[in-house]
Parts: C-alpha cells; structure tokens; sequence
C-alpha cells in the first residue's frame, strides 16, 4: 500500500516554508544526557512562531489553496496549537481564517488567536460540537475545512522537521516523537526512514489519551473514550485514516507516558535545558525519563519539544508540585499548646532548623488533638531531601511530632 | 587611553571558543516587537552551556593557563553563574576548580557546580568573605584566582557574543545588554563597535544595585552600599577597572530597571517566547517593556538573555505575581452569614460567575465584622480583567461587598 506523502512531498514542502517558519535550534540536552549516559538533543520546535510545528503543516496547506479558495478563507475547530498554527499561517497569506472553539475555551488560547489576526467563533461545549459547527460554517460560506493532521500538505509541513534533524544530526539513531492525531511523526518518519534508514523511531502517546496502540493492532483508526491528561496538544482521540498507516509502516514502536511522568519531564526541561515546554512538548523527554524508551550507551537521541504554549498559571502549578516531590517543599502537620507562644514556640523552632514558612494554618477546631492543644499545617521550603529529613529531626528533638505530606522521591 | 581589549583579542577568542560553546540562537521576540512596534530579537545565551555567557569568559581564561598553572588549579568566589562557568570550563580543560560561597548559598547552586565537576567550599556569611577566602586559599595553594569580570580574557570571551550579533543581525541598530560587573557588555561593545560602527548600545542595571552611573560620573568604580534584586545575577556592587573605562568609552547610555518590571519581563518571555530567563536576562526585555529604551518604528533591535539559572520555586513565584497583575487571579475579602449554609452560598455564588476557587479561608474571628457574620479570603482564578470585574459584579448582585486585594494593571 502506499503512504499519503514521500520524501518528495517534504522537500516541496520545505521550499514553501523558506522564509516563513523558524529552523528551530537543535540543543544539547546536557543533564539528560548525563543522567541517562546517552548523547540526547532536543528540536526546539516550541520556539517556533506561534509555539508549535503546526505552523508548517497549516502553511504548506495554505500555500497550495487555489486563488478561489483563498479569496472565500479558511476554517479550522481547534482551542489548542492548530488554531494559532492556522492563524498565523493565514495572516502571513493574507487569508481570512475563523477558528472554531468551545464556549469555554481558556480566554488566553482566545485572545492569542485573535491577535494573529483570526476570527473566533465559540460555540457549544466540547470539541466535537466545534468540529461540527466548522464544518456547517464551511459549507455555508464556502470556506475551505482545514484538517489539524489528516491531510497530504500537513504531513508534508511537519515533516520539514525531519529534515532538519537529519541535517543537524546526521549520525542521529533514536528518535522520540509525541503522537497526538500523528500528523507530525508522520511527515517525519516519512523524511528520515529515507535520509537516515536506520533510525530508529519511537512514539509517545500521553496515557490518558492513547488510542495509537489500540489502532496499530486492529489496523485502523479506533477512538478511545476519553481524553484527559495535562498534554493537552496531543489529547486527540482517534488518530487518522492517512497518518495511522504511515505509522505503521516507518514507526518503530509506540510507548506511553503517565501524567507524573509528563509533570516531572516539562519541570526537567524548565531547569535544565531553561525552555519552556507544555505536557505535550514533554512526552518524549517524559519517555526517555521514566525508562519506557530505553537509550544505549553513548548513542546519540533526540526528542521533539512540539509545543510550548504552556499556560503560565499550570507552569507554576507544575513547577511546585516538581518541588514537594525534589523534597524542596515540605509539607507538615503537627500540634501546638493551644496558649500565648504556643505557635511561636514551633515557627522558632523551624527557623532555627532554617527553613522558611511558605504557608501556615493554625487549627484549633479541626483535628483530634487535646483540648489543650491546636493542629497546625505547615509549608516549608528546604533545601534538600536531607534538609527536609533534618527540619523532621530538629522539631522531633523539641517534642514536635510531625506528620508529612507529599514525598521527596524525584531527583532534583 | 587604550581599552583593556581590541576586536583582534575577541576574534581569538573565538577560535579558542570553537567545538567549546554554542553558537546560541538569536530568535524573533514576535510578541514584543508587536507591542513595541520594532524587530525585536533574543539571543538566547540562557540556552549556552551552564546556563549563562559566563562559560565564554572562563573557557578563555583557563585555556591560556601556563601548563604550570593548569596543574596547580584555578579558584573563583561565586554563588552564581560564574561558579558554573568556571567548574564546566574548568571541567572541559581537565582544570581542578574550587569554588567558594557563602555558608548559606543555595544549595542549587552548590549541587549544580558539584555536578560540574568542582569542589565547593562554603566559608562566611556574604560575598565578600567568599571573596577573601578564596585570595587566601589561592596563595596557599598556587590557584590561578579567576576574576569573574575585570581581566582581559574574559571580556573578549564574553564578546564573542557581539561578533555572533553583528552576523545574524548585520542590520542591528540597538543592542540592550545587561550590567553587573561590566565584562559582558564590554566584551560585546568593543566587538561591535568596530563591526557596526552606528550601532547604539545601551547597558541595563537593576535600580536595587547599580553603582555604574554614578562610576561612570565620578570617572572611577564607585561602590553601591547594597545589593537587593531579584536580579542576582547583575547584583556586582562594584564596576571593574577595566570595565568601565569601556562602558565609558563604547556605551551610549546606562538605564536602570525597578524590580516590579524585571518581574514583569521574566514572565513576558516565559509567556511569549518559551524560554526560560533568570532576573539578569530578563533586565533587557524590561528595560523596552518599560519604555526606559526607547525603539523607533520598524528599528531592529536586540538584547541578550544572558542567563537562565532561575530557581523553580522563585520562577513559580513570578509567574503567580504575573498571574495577579494580569488579573487572572483575583484575591478578594468578604464576609458570610455565620451559620449553615453561610459559606456554601458564596462559594456557589463564585461557582455561577465560572470561577474556580485556588484558596480559601474562612475566618471567624479575625475582621471587624458583625457577631452573626464571618470574614472570607477568597484566591479565585479568572479568565482576565474582565471576568475579575464581573466576578465581582455578580457577587455584588448576590449581596456580597468585595475588597479587592491586587490589581490587573499588566496585560495580558
């Protein structure tokens, strides 16, 4: 059977995107390197216009419209990269672009739609009602429905990727792909199972929302119930007719990644390689960091951070829930005599041991504590493990008995 | 008078740099050029080696070692990202480093420079003594001592940055560089200087420790009594010898950056352009932000990120304040009816206005409210400014009378 796209396509496509999308860098991964004793780069495709690849796959498409449908516009139902990716695309051609979203859309995917320029359409409550709604509003008014991964240009756009890879790591053995509808892992399978044959490709599938296994063993796409994870750039629940053959004909395996191991991977990124990445930018760092893609000594890997449109109130969320579990954050809960200098006496006590009080709730209704006595929750910051292990020690000594939240078990 | 260094010093440099650093990317700052009205780029020295620029100086320094002095070791005082860079450069030469910082250093720090391959010595209670410690250690035991900015080495390292500046923007008008001791932008200033004669260059301190305009009045270093920023990686009390006559020479002009807008810029380049930088790479972005640069229409115009070692938990911190100067978060007071029922119709109140409740408290005794009600203190998450202020319409409508903690003055 023949695939959707060949080398040939990509190639094209690359000329197209000349001067429109960033060659993203190429970047050593240093300390995942060091920890996973491999040599690991990362394709910095979440520095890319409008925080993602989809900016390549929506141009390549663009790009080829005939002057009829460019004049009638474009539509696309996405709350998510493929709306900024269309956006901008369309800015950049001067076409007229409306972007379907559910109602309840967070304001900023909103806002940063409309500022590329895009008309924004919010309508009914989930994704499926958006899609649904494009499609009417393209018949109606002729617009031309703008596929986020099932479509020849798309494949081709984000296969671009792939030759870039190639170039700048021409001894290049495993590579580490997010699947979401597998439109990206497509075109690049399709460019580097040509340049580098070789290669092994290895995809990763948050697995909250995996239905790229299932589908390879029954041999056509098969949707999955439910889509919940924190990657939300590859929560797609049904792969797609043209990308799942590809994948399996040029992919070497599937694997997926838990929710923590995508929190613990988008923390990494942010404090080693100083990126920003969102959870779907993560999944390949998530699956060489948790051990489901397992790398040989001293070869040379690389991931693709596909997105880094990360909203910043989840990025701080990310990064404390990283720190209770570096044994950065130390969560207690202990008692206090319920009389003047009670509490004084503890928050001394903890300052002597040196560590600072984030947070502090002083509760004298809420435990089964003597009457005589007050519950107290405490944040601290610590250091370290060590340092969390000693705060615990020192405020045993001065007879406070403490019951700890979270665990310090990742790695700092 | 001659200045400490000349474009030929910086183009060995180069050479000596090669297969050493990367070559990091400069990249379109998208966002900021459109609020700011020019062609704004980043380069993105928070993604070199360690870190920051200071790998470049170092790596300079210690490669022109005496094989005499190479054997003996090298030592510098620095809780910074001088330590990295000395430790890695230091690392990569087969060079023994010492590092000494304060007692109380963090200990990232500590761990990050222990990982490179450093000894760490911790010795008194500020930089300064660091400072002393480490002249004592290095006659004691033959160290090369490693000034962190004040030595011809490691300006011209750190110039080389100027000479991949004038490269990918030949047609650069401003340059905004961050100053602590000086070695970064005279390095930068003498290379471009010479390469883009017109080019205007202008320094940034942080308002909290910025002794270079008042040096550059008095025609000498003059020290500042202190050092409060967020930007610790700029917070050098003192310019160089050699560095500013080269400031004063080279540096068209040398503005300063209140705390409140480097905050602001750190979460603008997070938000905006997906890489992480700490307080002293975000003093450029806040410098234009602010408007204390001032750009001409359509002018290119660049500025370094010259580092990324911001701890996670500060990072977390940032990107909250953001949040509530953004007006996603909306902290308010109000009071409930102190019986069943009381809270719950508040909190369903929130509910119906779509905001999610972050924190709660409910505090019986704490306001000068009446016996039969109680105080509230409500975090809640909003999708912008707008919704805030709907928010607490609504609550208004439902009989609940709001203080307003915060303000959403930044945008979006």
């Amino acid at each position: 059977m023949s695939l959707a796209i060949t080398l040939a396509d990509i190639q094209a496509a690359r000329s197209t995107l000349r001067d429109v999308i960033l060659a993203t860098p190429v970047v050593p991964a240093a300390r995942l390197s060091a920890e996973l004793g491999a040599s690991i780069y990362y394709k910095a495709e979440n520095t890319q216009h409008s925080g993602s690849f989809k900016i390549r796959g929506a141009y390549n498409t663009i790009a080829h419209l005939s002057p009829a449908e460019r004049a009638l516009g474009v539509i696309a139902p996405s709350a998510g990269n493929h709306a900024q990716g269309v956006a901008l695309a369309a800015q950049l051609t001067g076409v007229r672009a409306v972007i379907v979203m559910p109602v309840r859309a967070p304001l900023t995917k909103v806002v940063a739609t409309r500022r590329l320029g895009a008309e924004v359409v919010l309508h009914g409550d989930g994704f499926d009602d958006a899609v649904a709604h494009a499609r009417v509003l393209a018949q109606q008014h002729g617009y031309t429905y703008l596929h986020a991964f099932d479509h020849p240009r798309v494949i081709a756009g984000q296969g671009t990727i792939g030759l870039e890879l190639a170039e700048a790591l021409p001894n290049l053995r495993t590579l580490v792909v997010p699947i979401g509808g597998g439109g990206l892992i497509s075109g690049i399978a399709v460019a580097l199972r040509a340049l580098l044959p070789d290669i092994r490709i290895i995809g990763v599938q948050a697995a909250g929302c995996a239905p790229v296994p299932g589908s390879l063993l029954a041999g056509s796409p098969v949707a999955c119930a439910t889509a919940r994870t924190i990657a939300d750039g590859i929560a797609v629940k049904r792969p797609g007719e043209l990308t799942l053959p590809i994948i399996n004909a040029l992919v070497d395996e599937v694997v997926t990644v838990e929710e923590d191991e995508i929190v613990l991977a988008i923390a990494h990124v942010v404090q080693n390689s100083r990126l920003v990445v969102e959870g779907a930018g993560a999944a390949g760092v998530a699956a060489m960091l948790s051990g489901k893609v397992r790398l040989r000594p001293g070869e040379i890997a690389a991931t693709v951070l596909c997105g880094g449109n990360i909203d910043a109130n989840l990025l701080a969320r990310v990064l404390e829930t990283a720190m209770v579990r570096q044994g950065r954050y130390l969560l207690l809960r202990t008692s206090v005599e319920d009389r003047p200098g009670g509490l004084a006496r503890l928050v001394n006590s903890v300052a002597e041991a040196g560590a600072s009080v984030m947070d502090l709730l002083h509760r004298r209704a809420m435990w089964r504590v003597p009457v005589d006595m007050a519950g107290v929750e405490l944040a601290l910051e610590v250091r370290d493990e060590a340092h969390a292990q000693a705060v615990i020690d020192y405020l045993a000594t001065r007879g406070y008995t403490c019951e700890r939240g979270g665990v310090g078990e990742w790695p700092v």
